[in-house]
């Protein structure tokens, strides 16, 4: 275990760059928080670069002293995005993930980080394959989203897409866009395929021209009341649920 | 229209407690701000109270002159929760509602704002009758929620149960709680009666013992991956779409 005590040391300066995205694509790593999701990361195939460890906190057992480092409060806190780390932190190394499999989501253009968190999280539970996001999501490897997945990247591929109409054109399987205009979801959901990817959209002006233009099906959640639109959050959830449970209706 | 512009006004004093909830139950009244939410409260059946006007900015067409007080900016930023109040801000007067329907949801302690906020609107989104949530959970009309139901409480019937349990038993229909432990939620959605009431649990700690022991019928959504638990707007709203929607499947 090595002991970092200065501010100014090129390793803390590294881990400091990683909150933001530009940092974490120069270092290809991101930061992780606190010790449940600490140990989530080691249990997953991402790599650990560096455990970063609170001076008086002790080391778990089994978690690898040889890239620990032992730092005072004060710096764990200038490296972590929370106001106040639990005494740990992990450097994990970022890894190119390829999605594949039968059901997929793709998000186009989700800014809101806690709506990010919250859809990879309900992917996961949902049991998707793997999501899809535009560039312009918010980043799922950034402090805030990491929180809201509740350790759901570890678990499930997510794949950046710069081109996202286009990466969704190779995949050769329905792709359903959730649009205003688009047919009742629950009277299409008995006749929809088995594999499917669905897409959904920024918070305030939904899928982009060129991504809708990539979708196969426009389906459309029933909307009552007052309600012009739902959380995107919660529309997702509830075509997740709905598409891969519709065997046991 | 009638021009305030001293802090010590009393009519001041009692629009800012209304950022509390018992500076509102003290007043019988919340606030409402910006055009869009202010609109959406004056096409409701609330009682409109005081109309707060910006000085500089114009009474809209059909708004009631003999209600509107003209202060200057500062004092009505200090009157309202948001950073920057869009010009205008409604006072309401509280409304006792005795919910009834044959699709309810209840809430049981849940605390954070957004989830109560985006419960409602996805409730009234999914064309439910009504809400009862026990006092334990986040204030529907605290500035925050209010925002987050995107007004929605103008429309759905509301109703604050100091006994949550009690009242529950007094629906005499049947009621659903969703628990880790429960039955297949998807499987027993086809012989679920189309009367229910919905149970939604705290964040944290889920449906309270109590508030379990007034339900008829136990549920759980499924869940994979890594995922222990779902956002709770999520569930609620998973759950909800598919009660209102199964008989389209």
């Amino acid at each position: 275990m090595e002991k970092i005590t200065s501010m100014h040391n090129p390793r803390v300066q590294a881990w400091r760059s990683l909150k933001t995205k530009s940092g974490r694509e120069a270092e290809g790593a991101f930061l992780v928080e606190g010790f449940k999701s600490v140990g989530e990361a080691l249990n997953s195939s991402f790599e650990l670069l560096a455990l970063i460890l609170q001076e008086d906190v002790p080391l778990p057992e089994g978690y690898p002293e040889d890239r620990t480092f032992l730092v005072p409060a004060h710096l764990l806190a200038a490296v972590c995005d929370t106001k106040t780390p639990q005494g740990i932190a992990a450097v994990m190394r970022m890894k190119h993930q390829q999605v594949t499999g039968k059901r997929l989501l793709a998000l186009d253009g989700v800014q809101d980080p806690g709506n990010v968190g919250t859809i990879l999280r309900t992917a996961d539970a949902a049991g998707l394959d793997g999501v899809l996001y535009s560039s312009q999501c918010a980043d799922p490897f950034s402090p805030k989203v990491l929180r809201a997945t509740m350790g759901s990247v570890f678990h499930l591929p997510v794949e950046e897409c710069p081109d996202l109409a286009s990466r969704l054109r190779t995949l050769d399987m329905p792709v359903l866009a959730s649009r205003l205009d688009g047919d009742p979801f629950f009277s299409m959901l008995p006749s929809l395929p088995d594999t499917w990817c669905l897409i959904i959209g920024n918070e305030g002006n939904g899928i982009s021209p060129e991504v809708t233009a990539s979708a196969s099906h426009l389906v459309r959640l029933p909307m009552h009341g007052a309600a012009e639109s739902l959380n995107a959050a919660v529309a997702a959830g509830i075509m997740m649920y709905a598409l891969t449970n519709r065997q046991d209706l």
